[in-house]
């Protein structure tokens, strides 16, 4: 049996595009005893298999692929075939084998730090695709980077980057509700309007509408008091600038520097002189909290206070240009494939 | 009445030479209520000076001096005259008034995070210039960058970078003796040779050896649980490479940043996949841990398990020979002035 899977067939220099992508025929092994046949129904696009695609990666971080590997990434499916024990055919589950139409995977392995490992999904309350998005590692990584990295309070001015994005969009609405002043920025006017109006954020910017310490300063004047960084790049360097002493930044991504190279900031003194704490995490670390993030989430989801947006690309072929769509900024929300 | 001061003249454009300094006849107002006048005995040099001597300091940070302007620094000194209950002629003191022979002090108004703040000096079990440096401000930066900072634990290995000035020689000691495998860096092969053999440390290199990246795996080759980072630049760089997950940085000072402008490769991504926790903090948020710190390190100098080294010019004629030498690696421990 085969399954068609999208591979990697050259490594980007600069951007990544389609041309650098291409759906294969991949056969599948057979199963061994503990391994279940998934078909997938639900792809997570995200933008750390970016890391991957590059001829070097990042050290400390997951390997660069080689050219002709099949790309990963979390994924939801119905089990077909199973050879171990906890699984039946009919089971929803989510792995790491996204990407791809139909998928071998280990009941027990690892992957993706923890959140990758083989998992049953219970959908009586909740529609399927959420547990990629708000109520899965988007909505964990949100969770988590504002209460138990930045451990915000309502007194508090955070600015939330990429805050159109799947996990932005959680981390804005979460904050607002906490009570928080929200300073939300994307990269269109349009998504800027939306945060302010249907997110709750308190004010927003386009970050291509002038150079960031102004939009910033004019967006928070008295400065901030919490960053939480799905950016990096230049936006890191004027949260920097803005936070005040004491202040807190949550890194959980760098979209802004997947694709180019780009240097130190000078700044960085400011963590010094401003006592400034700045800590990276990822939300595998945090599983233990997922029961909690999905009980404040899901809640507010199916109440309405808070609202779930996705961009959703239909059929296998068009990961690819899902992919790249959400690089360049334009999905908004969660992106997904549906198959 | 005058006090020899030493004064700005011009800003540099690149290093601090003594050429930017000079000493002037500076009169002193008249005591107020509430004020001291101190005769200066031992004066504090600090690399940090260094960032209010150019035409910008970074925000955040105190602003940069005026030409013109006097020094600042820790200095320690005896109350000749006062107008304030609280101190009489005689008393030891230290405050942030150094780099002239005398000063006009408030009794009560702080500076420099509270480290500044007029304070007597009780010297019955301890040398009086140690209050500057390994039981003052610069004891106090090694005690709480490890253990309230990056909360070192026996089993870590700790990299303390410009190991053999002020901060980094009671760093080395103290982590080496918490049981921490200490890798310790410093300006010169002298050096370098020293922290092993009198301070401690597991392994030690010069900086000027390599590049740093291969200098600190052939010290750490299993990589650093710590940094604690004095110096900034391709210091922090190679640290952010090296640190194991969940690694921390204590960032007191970035003594390499405080003359160049440097552009490097921005691997700041390794905070968040290797889960960092990179904090600034300063010492004078911490003037409660002062009696702790003391009573750790004092006791050790006395019983000879710690060793203090200074490096003492006479004259303030030659304090900025002291600064000048202390920004371009020319001196060991402490750097202070003795008038």
């Amino acid at each position: 049996m085969n399954s068609r899977t999208l591979c990697l067939t050259s490594y980007p220099s600069g951007k990544l595009t389609t041309e650098h992508l291409e759906l294969a025929d991949i056969p599948l092994a057979p199963l061994l005893d503990g391994e279940v046949l998934v078909r997938n129904t639900w792809l997570s696009i995200d933008p750390s298999i970016r890391l991957r695609l590059g001829d070097s990666a990042p050290s400390g971080y997951l390997p660069p692929l080689g050219i002709g590997d099949a790309l990963v990434g979390l994924a939801l499916g119905v089990v077909v075939e199973s050879r171990d024990e906890n699984f039946r055919p009919g089971d929803l589950v989510s792995h790491m084998y996204g990407y791809r139409d139909f998928a071998v995977v280990s009941a027990t392995a690892g992957g993706l730090g923890g959140a990758g490992t083989l998992t049953r999904i219970d959908t009586q309350d909740w529609p399927p695709q959420w547990f990629l998005g708000p109520l899965g590692s988007s909505g964990l990584t949100a969770y988590v980077g504002l209460f138990e990295v930045m451990d915000i309070r309502p007194s508090d001015t955070v600015w939330i980057s990429a805050a159109a994005g799947a996990v932005g969009s959680i981390a804005t609405q979460l904050a607002a509700h906490h009570g928080c002043t929200v300073i939300a920025s994307a990269g269109s006017r349009r998504k800027a309007d939306h945060l302010v109006d249907a997110l709750g954020a308190s004010r927003s910017f386009d970050y291509h509408d002038g150079d960031m310490e102004s939009l910033l300063a004019r967006a928070a004047p008295g400065g901030i008091d919490a960053y939480f960084d799905n950016v990096g790049g230049s936006h890191f360097t004027a949260a920097l600038d803005a936070l005040r002493p004491e202040g807190r930044v949550a890194m959980c991504g760098a979209i802004s520097t997947y694709e180019t190279s780009n240097t130190l900031p000078s700044n960085l003194f400011q963590i010094t002189a401003k006592s400034l704490s700045v800590r990276g995490f990822r939300a595998g670390s945090f599983g233990h909290l997922y029961d909690t993030m999905r009980s404040t989430v899901g809640s507010r989801l199916v109440d309405g206070t808070m609202i779930y947006e996705e961009s959703v690309y239909d059929g296998l072929e068009q990961s690819s240009t899902a992919l790249v769509d959400l690089l360049n900024g334009r999905t908004n929300g969660k992106t997904l494939c549906r198959l």
